[in-house]
Order: structure tokens, then sequence, then C-alpha cells
């Protein structure tokens, strides 16, 4: 049993989803991994983490959709907002989704579904670069 | 310090949850693990996992009832519909609630409160057979 | 590679987040940790986990109001009433939420980011103890 630590930096462009599957890939094949669990940790409060089906891109654009209905911008519903106008409503999306997720490894591979990838899903209007500090433990 | 890994499949009904702490303690006790970290995690994007009470099925019906009036079927919400009115709910569905969760283990037993129970949420009107991806690591 | 188990008790005083990052870190200094992962788990399904911006106190205050606004309590909407008007919304919040948190760590603390802090939400109107199950696997 042996652990790896790490991090990796994602450019996002703004609101909506953006697959991180292939760079965790190659984290875990740099790292020479066969079998264990991947820790997977957003060091940000206002873009989260989120497994979704990669098969049809529509299916990210409605998530996104989705969360601005459910969690809408607005001066008036929100006392935080000397940030701007898109800050609360991120932290209000990241809290639905996820800040960390856990993912068995086997054969050097995260064991996803065959329509599974993960995702950043920032929640900023704007351009950020987001950390993922990352975590293998096993063999 | 060594680790498991397996995996079990559930069969669902349509919509709803289903209790699978017996299946994951069954699997627990075949491994004779004693104390660490229990990671499941379910392989679709359609059907989801969450912890929730187990004594009263109210709760669960409640709790599906919800997800329906939040995520509700729609043909003009979104653009994703080839698959069925039922789908981009239940990958919505999907990311409020858990794609992987994790559990610590005393004494060979999920460290679950005195009410808790492990569920698989399934989103789809239709049955499914769900895989479950599984890890023990510990002692 | 070791790892060590535990249990944090956290005192809540009616609906609303707790800092819990203090008491996490006391805890990882206490088992003289250096690397690996922190699993915190919630005994419970009417209180949750989460992790959030720890720099405006009204972050926390709008996060506790919008799931106020979008589980409220209500006679009519829920079977399950028998516990009190704040019951079935408390398990809605909690699995919108956080029921397990892994965080990797470093040189002894949780590799959070600047601005994120480590929340227990409770969702009953009466203050509650409620348990952390805590396991640290790593070096």
């Amino acid at each position: 049993m042996r652990q790896a630590s790490g991090e990796i930096q994602i450019s996002t462009h703004g609101k909506g989803l953006i697959d991180v599957t292939r760079p965790l890939h190659a984290w875990l094949n740099e790292k020479k991994v066969q079998e264990g669990v991947l820790t997977v940790f957003i060091r940000h409060s206002s873009a989260s983490l989120t497994i979704q089906e990669n098969a049809d891109p529509d299916v990210q654009l409605d998530l996104a959709d989705y969360f601005e209905r459910i969690a809408p911008e607005s001066w008036e519903l929100y006392r935080h907002n000397s940030e701007g106008l898109d800050d609360m409503p991120a932290h209000i999306r990241s809290s639905l989704t996820d800040v960390s997720l856990t993912i068995p490894v086997l054969d050097g591979r995260m064991r996803l579904g065959t329509w599974q990838g993960v995702y950043v899903f920032e929640h900023r209007a704007s351009p950020h670069i987001r950390k993922l500090a990352l975590n293998f433990m096993g063999e």
C-alpha cells in the first residue's frame, strides 16, 4: 500500500462544465498506479465537481441551465453581493454539487461507467484557474 | 493495511429508493474487514446514491416526490430528450445527490447512525441493473 | 501507511452552519499525521456537512435562507410530519448537501483553499449533539 499526492490546475472559461477525465487519467498513469481510490478535491467554493454523462454535450448545457434557474442571479435574494451578482449563486451551486469525489481505480483506470465523465463545474461568469488537490491510495 | 475491490449489482424497479445497507454489510463480512473506509461508487449518471432515514418509509416517498417537483419531466425545459422524458431529470437528480459515498468502518460494520440506511436512488421510470463499484481500505 | 479512527461531537444551536475546521485540525494534530486523506462522516440524516466560503458570514446566512426557500417547511407537501414541521425539510436538505467529505491532507493540514471552511449544517430548529465519525489514512 502506498499513496501519491498532487495537484492539477484547470483553466475555466466562464460558466459551464469542463471535462477533466483525461488529465485525471494522465496523472494516474504518471503515478503508475494499479488498484485503489482516487480522491479529487476542488480548493474553491465558487466552482465544484460533478460526474455526468459525457455522450451528448446537450446534457452539460441543460445541467448548467438548470442551476441558473434553481439558484438564480439576483440583487434581492442575497445579502452577499459585494463580489458580484454571480458570486452567491456560485456558492449555492457548489453546495448542491460536489467539493470532493472518491473514485475507485482498477487496472490503472478510474472505474467510471461507460458514459460517465468527471467535470469541473465553473459557476463564475469570468475565467478562473481552478486547483484540484489529488490523492491516490492503493497499489 | 490492505484493500479489497469489488462490485455489486442492484436491480431497480423504476423510480424510487432501494435500501442497499444489507448487501454492503454482506460484502464487508465476506472480506473479513475490521477498521477502515468503504467507498461506494455508482457507475451510472441516471441513478445515484444517498444516505437517509430508514425508520419511516414515508421519508423515502417524500424524498422521491421532492425531486419530481424540483427537477420535473418536461419536453420544454431540456434540449436532451432523445432518451425519453425521464432522462434529463435523472441526470439532474443524480448531480443533486451522490455519485460516491465514503463510509468509515469499525468492528466490521459501517459507522452509520442509528437511523441511517444507504440507498440507491433510481431516477429512470423503467427497471435497471445498477452497478456499484466498491473499495475497502484498512485492516 | 497507517490509519486512525475517531469521533467528535458538535453542539448545534438550531438551524444554521457551524464551522468545524478547527476541531478537525485539532484531531489531525493529536494523531500526528503528515499526508493522506481525512474522511468526515455525519451520523445523522437531519444535519449534514458542507464546505463553504469562510470569509463573509453573510454567505452562510444566504445559504441557510436558500435551503429554507427550496425545501420549505409545510404541512401539505410531506407525508412524514410526525416528528415536526422541520423534520422532512431537514432530510431533503441533507440529501442535497453532504453526508461524507474526503479531504486530502499534506504537512498535517487539510488542503483546503484559502477561503474554504468545513461546516456542520444543522437543519433542525432545536439544538442537537451531532456525531462526526472520522478516519485518517496515510502517514
